[in-house]
């Protein structure tokens, strides 16, 4: 060969090996980082759960730069721009969404996953890390119900799971362009909106979205339900998909899942269940007999970074029949004609959207191999207990409170009263009005982050209890302050003060 | 409260904070993961591209238990049950598939991304995050010379940024189940799979397809791409996507982005680019010369964990008109109006399938940041001067090959000799034949891995040189391995000796 080519080689090569750290580089990158977590661990039982965006970013260096920068600007900036901002999912005072906190030992999985970069997609790349997945994926089987022969796929969250199992059923049911528009879904409006936007991505705008009414505990009714059906099919409509919620995001209440289980199976509807949320309290007692109907569903959803409390990117999804996830998922190439060669070992690349996808195995498993099933089990109890204690807390108060929670989900509003004689008011836009104040100080306080939602129309306060590092003392930490902040706002109203006059004292 | 609930909550509380590893435990895990990931990368050097699975799978531990194991003994588990077998990624003497190594500080950007557990999918959540994931989407759009209003998407993987261009797509053209049937989609052969997959999951299995014919070095004609068009129009379809290749998988070849830019711009179709693996060469200058065109595109996809060596999991979709990807992927939920109060800037959650989403940003930024984009620029330049390399070394041997390689991709095969009079031979079975001992001998070796496809049906031999730990060295070595077993089957054919009899020297 050219000696100019071995020359420009030898350069380039020099400067190509900059993207393998030397010891040096890697120990002290492995130092700082670890450096970084410990603090951030540690520090967490006394962070604020919300910081309001007061950063000033145009300050933020540039993003992407020609030249190397160093370590130690790296963690300054990562410090000040993203870290001191907005809500902190990882604390324990965060009582807003539904996401778990996101359990230490995950992040190790993760990382040793992009360290050692297997490809778990194909059985034949890697036979190792494709194996523990489809352990992993037996195992959430049993905690749902599922027969042993469901397959299944891990996805990056609740959304992508949902959009599986929409494909999924659309195929099963082989709905084409011909039949799309009298195709009908069943669900209440609290379902998760993802699966709207899971229809509307798998191609199925034009299907007929069926409303289903809701109890007084915000449970889908079976009667209506079968009514609706019967109302459909005598119209020339094909019912197709029916929608239960094993705990719902807005108040975690759970849908009779075996009533709806009955009628899928005697309408021949695809039976979806979004436990996305809620699937996993099956390993505790309590949960289990209230979810009851759901291992008899053919699609369900649950996220491990929700009531498995790891980081964000964990969602599964699982199909009772495994012919129908492969048929939608399947694909050919020749440049994989080798992986193909292999086995009848089922490679997730072939049940899901994703062809290249990372080794999401590791994440869950190291955490459950570390701490057993049994510490898990013990967390989603202990969140169970936390909202029935709220729940009683906020009775106690006088906070006027949605259902019992059936899981861990707790809503609430704060009824003023009136002046002249201490009743509660019945205006309900001056009541939501003071909601809004209320949640507004909270916010503004950050100690603890609280979050809201409409209900029938209405400005409601949530508690959502779901990160592993919640405890008795957040949540009475998060009752006093809003106990003292609605006493604050009651006094301001009656002395004609604006709210703003008189912050609750900050800090922790 | 009463007692009996305080006592339960304070022993569930007990159990559950298991999950929080103490002092001792981090610490623990600190050492254990980081020597695992030291010992993994100090001697990748001299690691086996391949290590065919002869794994005894039934002796694998249960993947998950009731109860706490230790530290040691997942450590050990991942070790012989996972990272022992099968393809290796991360090494450089993997010549096989197009992901890159994984560079390693990516990994301490997922690590952070876990530990911190930042939420990135909505601006009010973390707005440090957000502007740091649109940064990074404002840098990527320079990368391919989009304008700086085009906004984008960090995905887990190149299907998935895929998946959101096709639905963005549909969207833009107002595709309905009565349009669908006669929507004509034009790609050749060598257009990924996963677009056909992506229009699967989209809803749109009944789109006419159109296969683009090839000249010789696998590259859509332009002639007969306008032609088909106007066919199509005439018999009353109506020509929708129009699909160009930034570089194939199967042979690295580039289409001629700018014809099929201008014949979309001519017809109005929407025009997709997939570089999943080839637009990040446009950081050098060969590559953008040769990339000409991509800028002109109307989505765009290019995947760092391809040719920007980052781990698996990282795609990314680029969309020219921000309008078009917001409205396909739009939401709205009660739960969420709190984060709808905030600001213009605009949330991942809006743009992409997923809701909640790992804070992606962290993985690509930390390596950008501590290695400068010039050592990447170096590095893509290196693979473009191997694939040169290894191109005329496989001439000198006297390899048959593809096309000059326009990337990183490099195609052969060996045509054996006669035995009278030494002559190439002719039988096309024979050839495939052949070469697929060659290919097996070369597996069963294992030192690296390469791959086969299928090229006009014929069994053929490939390098992908797209790892960042890919040198001079590793080239040399897959070189001389070819060329030693090539004589060693040539010499078994003519002794009349089975192949199996004399197989390379193992080990490394």
């Amino acid at each position: 060969m050219s000696d100019d080519l071995s020359t420009r080689l030898a350069s380039l090569e020099r400067l190509a090996r900059r993207l393998e750290p030397d010891d040096h580089l890697r120990e002290h990158l492995t130092r700082a980082a670890s450096a970084y977590a410990e603090e951030f661990v540690t520090t967490l039982p006394s962070a604020p759960g919300f910081v309001p965006d007061e950063h000033d970013a145009t300050a933020r260096p540039e993003a992407v730069s020609e030249n190397p920068r160093s370590i130690a600007s790296f963690f300054q900036t990562l410090a000040t721009s993203i870290d001191t901002v907005g809500i902190n999912p990882a604390s324990g005072r965060h009582l807003g969404y539904i996401p778990g906190g996101g359990v230490y030992a995950s992040a190790w999985g993760d990382f040793l996953a992009d360290i050692t970069n297997r490809y778990a997609g194909v059985f034949y790349a890697s036979p190792g890390a494709v194996r523990l997945e489809n352990d992993l994926l037996a195992w959430l089987a049993t905690v749902v119900g599922f027969p042993s022969t469901a397959v299944g796929n891990l996805t990056s969250g609740g959304s992508l799971a949902s959009l599986i199992a929409i494909v999924t059923a659309r195929e099963a049911a082989g709905l084409t362009c011909a039949t799309i528009p009298t195709a009908v879904v069943y669900r209440s409006e609290h379902a998760h909106h993802c699966l709207d936007k899971a229809l509307r991505i798998a191609g199925l705008n034009e299907v007929v979205l069926r409303e289903l009414p809701l109890d007084d505990q915000y449970r889908v009714c079976p009667e209506r339900t079968s009514a609706l059906i019967a109302e459909d099919r005598a119209a020339g409509l094909r019912p197709w998909l029916l929608i239960g919620s094993a705990g719902t995001t807005d108040t975690g209440s759970i849908d009779p899942l075996d009533a709806l289980a009955t009628i899928a199976a005697s309408e021949k509807l695809w039976y979806h269940v979004d436990g996305a949320y809620g699937a996993f309290f099956a390993l505790t007692e309590t949960g289990r007999s209230r979810l009851r109907g759901m291992e008899r569903a053919d699609s369900l959803v649950l996220d491990p970074h929700k009531t498995l409390f790891l980081p964000y990117g964990s969602g599964v999804v699982l199909v009772r029949d495994p012919t129908h996830l492969a048929r939608a998922h399947r694909y050919q190439a020749n440049y994989m004609q080798d992986a193909d060669r292999a086995s009848d070992v089922r490679s997730p690349a072939e049940l899901s959207p994703e062809l290249t996808k990372p080794f999401r195995g590791l994440r869950l498993w190291l955490p459950l191999w570390l701490h057993g099933v049994g510490a898990f089990r013990a967390a989603l109890d202990e969140k169970l207990l936390l909202a029935q204690y709220a729940y009683r807390r906020l009775g106690e108060i006088g906070f006027e409170r949605g259902p019992e929670p059936e899981l861990s989900v707790v809503t609430y509003r704060w009824r003023p009263r009136t002046r002249h004689d201490g009743r509660p008011i019945d205006d309900e836009t001056e009541i939501d009005a003071f909601n809004r104040r209320l949640h507004d100080s909270l916010l503004r306080d950050g100690r603890v982050f609280i979050s809201s939602t409409l209900l029938r129309g209405r400005y409601t306060l949530r508690f959502a209890i779901v990160v592993h590092r919640t405890h008795r003392s957040d949540m009475d930490l998060a009752l006093e302050l809003l106990e003292a902040e609605v006493r604050r706002l009651e006094a301001a109203r009656f002395s004609g003060c604006t709210e703003s006059g008189h912050p609750l004292a900050s800090g922790s």
